[in-house]
């Protein structure tokens, strides 16, 4: 053992860092990322913002983004929710807002549930931290593999009794959002939890998908995350927020770094929630490229889940890993998210997606699991 | 006790946030920023490293910040070491770097020593990883009562035996600098121990004072911490890095958030880093009015502490926390650090340092400690 790993934390040593692959290449569809740039418009509001901070980059920034947390809480309104200011948090990405959480309400000797496959993140966070992390089971019997029913949900919580819980809707990587019901059941089966409801893919869902921001009220244990990156093409940017109870707010205060936003952080974001129309425009493109993407690769023979994201994972695969290189030589990068058989791919551009369904589609028939059916293109 | 409070970590109750007032007055001189604003032709290269970056917003960041890691490695070999790329780490502030040293290599059921009063957020930084915080005492018998000699730092690690040392040098708030023995020393002392020695105001140091990165070779369990807050005039760009060596500094991957240095966060820093020579074109005059400082303070009558920061503390109070007011009254904020007896304020311009020392000669007499000789100007 080196030096170093004598010296790291017992519970590290031996683990590798959290690394999407990042390669240049010329379809990246590896992170849902929005494959589409920023509007020259909005590029304009946020530099001519840069230029009125720049001069004064000397000061250190306001440590409570005050008018960030306006912005933010007003964006939030806008789904008919009524957020205050002073239920908002933000953070740099929504990993560090994540990570404010698991401080406060983790820790060590005590315990945070997820129910996996989810955000890969929520673990290493959990752990970063020293809390326990416990792998909850989805699949429910007659229905999909990756689905979470109110039973087992809150079969789950009573049996670990956890002190936070992550409910990923939409989930990622399998795509599909939670119903209020399994969240409301979760909040009420885990009574010393904080739950952390974790809406990254929000924007993307399905018509009728509510959100968990119409629980908060009267729930002061419930958070609901949110994040730029995704749907508001702002993933450089590094912007995620959540809101929640005031009191429960605060309490972060206690383990965030002082001034963790910088001063063109808190500019920039607020730059592009001014745009917030133009900067969710490409949503719908997107939506329609996904369900293209679930509709073709069913017609090739595979197993997409249907989606309420910006990403398809899909299903039908003899070899997951030979099948990401095999598309990786063809110029398209998926993410392999460490579930036998499946990939994950964000949906693009339509360009794109027919570059990612021309590659799947050029695969040898070998790719697919012998107990499928050969590709029918 | 409230639903959240029941919630929060049990160690983390009843306390309370860092937080130096954000006050808007005339003369602000209480977190140790640089008053001279951004340079015009650094606002310029600033606004145009945005302009080039913001349209691929939607892109996230280059994860190990290679190209800011070079020009990071580039600045701290000007000094005559030579510091590979390899060995920098950066995050949002030193706060997060530190906080990422705590994360790998502290935690629960492990100690922190430090040497207080030194930089206020090493206890709390601590305490936010759960780990546990040992106060270690400064004072030397017939030396200054914040000075730190080598027995008494070896022995005290000795004795505790840590898992983290900081040193802090030149030390916030009392503003001496430690010699290179003192942390050769205790680094020996405290086997299994990561010594930090947070050098945040090395460039303001009186001539004379080497860097601890000189000692860095041949020392695998040795960290230097740097800020561009203070000397660098960029504290509202919250840019902070290390120098270690490579394999310590990989093991922070392991804790870090991925992609917690925005694109923008890196693009703005190389521009400023390109201008190195004019954003520390300002520290000879800082020095020159934290010099002005020591010797007007000592003629009127109070004691102030020799510094090699951009900082002075002063004793000779009768109670910090009136003249703290009464300054604050003449619209001069300074930092009540919790010594009593003791202010810090902050060298800025020659204007501001006038107000300061104008408005110290005006207070009545009877903010004297009774035992000191009464205003002499």
């Amino acid at each position: 053992m080196s030096v170093i790993e004598q010296l790291l934390r017992e519970d590290l040593r031996g683990r590798t860092a959290y690394g999407a692959p990042q390669l240049d290449v010329p379809v990246a569809l590896n992170t849902n990322e929005n494959s589409y740039a920023v509007p020259a418009a909005v590029v304009d509001e946020i530099v001519a913002a840069v230029a009125e901070v720049a001069s004064g980059l000397n000061r250190y920034p306001d440590r409570e983004f005050t008018d960030l947390r306006d912005d933010l809480a007003a964006y939030l309104s806008r789904s008919g929710t009524t957020v205050r200011p002073e239920q908002i948090w933000a953070g740099n990405g929504s990993n560090e807002v994540l990570l404010h959480l698991l401080q406060a309400f983790g820790g060590s000797g005590r315990t945070a549930l997820g129910f996996t496959p989810a955000y890969s993140m929520h673990p290493i966070i959990t752990a970063t931290t020293g809390t326990s992390w416990v792998d909850g089971l989805r699949g429910v019997a007659g229905g999909g593999a990756f689905d979470l029913s109110v039973e087992s949900a809150v079969a789950q919580a009573q049996a670990h009794d956890p002190h936070v819980v992550f409910l990923c809707s939409p989930n990622n990587p399998t795509g599909t959002a939670l119903t209020l019901e399994v969240v409301t059941a979760v909040h009420d089966a885990a009574p010393r939890a904080v739950i952390v409801v974790d809406e990254a893919y929000a924007e993307f869902a399905r018509p009728g998908t509510p959100s968990a921001l119409t629980l908060l009220p009267g729930r002061p244990r419930l958070v609901v995350t949110r994040t730029m990156s995704k749907a508001f093409a702002f993933a450089g940017g590094r912007l995620g927020y959540l809101a929640a109870d005031p009191e429960l707010v605060d309490a972060l205060r206690l383990v965030r770094m002082p001034y963790h936003l910088s001063s063109p952080a808190q500019a920039i974001a607020r730059a592009t929630l001014l745009h917030a129309d133009a900067m969710l425009g490409t949503v719908d493109v997107i939506k329609a490229e996904r369900d293209r993407i679930v509709t073709a690769l069913a017609d090739l023979g595979l197993d997409p889940v249907p989606s309420d994201a910006n990403f398809v994972l899909f299903g039908g695969l003899r070899d997951s890993r030979a099948t990401w290189q095999a598309l990786l030589d063809r110029g398209v990068l998926v993410r392999d998210v460490g579930i036998a058989h499946y990939l994950r791919v964000t949906a693009g551009t339509p360009a794109e997606t027919t570059a990612f369904l021309d590659a799947v589609a050029a695969l040898p028939p070998d790719h697919l699991r012998p107990e499928h059916p050969e590709g029918q293109s």
